[in-house]
């Protein structure tokens, strides 16, 4: 009666309803086609979104807007709970090393790339910035390439059947690390908006000694937490699997998930880092049976909510080449995008032991998600980044999640095709 | 960012973890002490609600509370789509007519128990009223005490395992043909309020003709519904089970109970009386195993936010007796809750078949829910009710809901102890 404003049940159910639908049909022709579902997920999205058929609420603003994005999130969280449960974390500490040697290759090349890709587009008057803010462009251009978001990789490896492989593990630990980069660069830049924004002040907060505690504070956060949570865990989990006849395990698990993914967020870490980390933890006691068979069902029918979301976040309108000022952006776009595909691809290449394709961790890390977008809407908001520099790094991330699923399946498909023709020539 | 008016997704979780952690706890310490667990849910909401521990949104207004709100409604229409597909439509049929019976008492009986009521606190002076009101404020509130709310009953039937009885049957279909009964006296008496609340305008609209076109379209969408889904369901979930690999019988399943649920609301009927007709549909498919099994957790997950939201709308401070108003509106309150008791537990005597329990179908149509509550809004909101007799309302409601877990319970086990007793004297 009072809600002009909310969304009425009604509406939530029908808009689940329409989500659902979308995603699993659309989900069902990409694979006929041989497609990662989650590409057709994606692509469902864009359809229902509000420059197409505008079916649900795709942007802020919107009646419903702030509860499905809620429940897209509760997706993603609920995705890496269940990729955490399915590895192993001896696997991921014999590949830690490495991943962190990829995971910071791929923050150092794409920023620097990031910034002369500006320097370049300004003294080829591709952009007219003034000379005083050449730099600061620079800087947060190259920070909006930084951070890779491992939920589309993750999703694609778990549909094509490939989390066991080593280079999944590898992407996996190094979009972790990646996630504590992120604090570093994010740390250091908003110091530097902030104090141009403001006029000076505001920076004093944000000192290289503050960022350093704040990545300690992660780090040590993520290390406490696993350590810990393998010897609780198992007794907690033990305990339950006596007492309960039937549910109180798994739902436990996800109580565990989200006691992770809430104190992650605590030590300025994205929720999923923390869910990723309760799964591993899981994964030792002996419940994850139960608790895997559990939460799958739960996570199918939030996690098609967040990739519906992501591609409903597409303004097409943007990639309109008939509108002349689009032609610009799309130029600054499509160059942006190759370097950050070249910068994460790149990344897989320090790989130094054998027998691991270098390419398919390259690819892995390409997906650019929100935290890109977070650090645009910071240079948005201190008036550094003008619309057509937003827009153009929306557009990069946007190529960079659709161009990911069918680059690794055709990867993995290749790779497939090179094993039978080795072993047919043995 | 802007997010201050917001839920932020680490409350969100955060919220979702406290309402799982204390439902599952609630419910076993409900348990332990020979409890339906549904009991523990509804305590546990009463103790995270804003007048204790406050550690959820749980009234009106509060910052997260639409989005749970939804949540928690998603979580009834999920249960009782879980029941429906538990159910036989050829055993509903059957106990269709009895059940129309106790469906009729037990909604002719509070109402006129609840009428006379207010002749009698006014005679008797514990409410003192306009000479002129005394009809409208009866009227309004015998209609409080007609509507049951099935949630309850059913979680309680399926806690106790006691779905498959006759009893159980012929109160889901009561339940069912009360909802449709309710939109009576919801067109009547909205009519009736309007045309006091705005001077004579608003009642136009509202005739008895009207409201019998509702409720033969209530009647009719439920009957083509149910009748086209046999024709058409095992036809689609076939087809669906034929080109699936995992999960898209059971997500298909839960669109076509949204269908439902989003299409009764449609015809003024509860959502969960569509999910219920869809469940009922599905179960007449071969998939409803698959289809049951990949809904369970899923239902399992949102159907405690629903009794914990419930539980939670108890504003205990009404109970108070140390306050001096508190005392007029709790002789009310009980009252009023002997009313709404007996009524209910009146129709279930109408009942002429042997060797069916009428107490049990008596106490199982003795919870009041929403409904109820939007008829005294329907009051406060026009000046027909004061604050007194809203809170009078409430806390029948309220207390309808909490004492049936208990009782169905107590009368089960009575049972089967006369039956032992009735075997080990044979």
């Amino acid at each position: 009666m009072e809600y002009i404003e909310h969304l009425s049940v009604e509406k939530f159910i029908l808009y689940l309803l329409i989500i659902l639908v979308f995603a699993k049909a659309f989900g069902r022709l990409a694979e006929k086609i041989g497609q990662p579902s989650v590409l057709g997920e994606l692509l469902a999205g864009v359809v229902l979104s509000a420059g197409v058929l505008a079916l649900i609420p795709s942007t802020e603003g919107m009646v419903g807007y702030d509860v499905f994005h809620l429940l897209a999130e509760v997706g993603v969280v609920l995705l890496l709970f269940e990729i955490g449960l399915e590895t192993r974390i001896a696997d991921l500490i014999k590949v830690g090393p490495v991943s962190g040697l990829v995971a910071i290759v791929g923050v150092v090349l794409p920023f620097v790339l990031g910034y002369f890709s500006i320097i370049y587009f300004q003294k080829f008057a591709i952009l007219s910035l003034e000379a005083s803010m050449v730099g600061l462009v620079a800087i947060v251009t190259g920070a909006t390439l930084t951070a890779t978001s491992v939920g589309i990789t993750a999703r694609v490896l778990s549909d094509l059947d490939r989390l066991q492989t080593k280079e999944a593990r590898i992407v996996l630990t190094a979009a972790i690390i990646d996630d504590v980069l992120g604090l570093i660069i994010l740390g250091v830049v908003s110091g530097i908006v902030s104090s141009f924004g403001s006029g000076g002040a505001g920076t004093e907060g944000i000192t290289l000694g503050s960022v350093a505690v704040i990545t300690a504070k992660a780090f040590g956060f993520l290390a406490v937490s696993i350590v810990l949570g393998r010897i609780i865990a198992p007794k907690i989990f033990g305990f339950f699997a006596r007492i309960d006849r039937n549910n109180l395990v798994w739902i436990m698990a996800i109580a565990f998930c989200f006691v992770y993914a809430y104190c992650s967020n605590l030590f300025s870490l994205a929720p999923i880092v923390g869910a990723f980390a309760a799964g591993l933890v899981l994964r030792e006691t002996d419940q994850f049976k139960t608790i895997e068979d559990g939460i799958k069902p739960v996570s199918h029918f939030f996690a098609p909510i967040f990739f519906v979301m992501v591609g409903a976040a597409v303004d097409l309108s943007v990639f309109n080449p008939f509108v002349s000022e689009n032609i610009m952006v799309i130029s600054i776009a499509l160059i942006l995008f190759v370097v950050a595909v070249v910068g994460k691809y790149a990344s897989g290449y320090v790989v130094y032991e054998k027998g691991v394709r270098k390419s398919i961790i390259g690819v892995g890390m390409i997906p650019r998600g929100e935290v890109g977008l977070i650090f645009a809407k910071i240079g948005l908001v201190h008036g550094v980044f003008k619309t057509d520099l937003f827009s153009a790094v929306t557009a990069m991330v946007i190529l960079t999640t659709f161009i990911v699923p069918p680059l690794l399946k055709w990867m993995f498909e290749n790779e497939s095709k090179e094993r039978k023709l080795a072993e047919s020539t043995v």
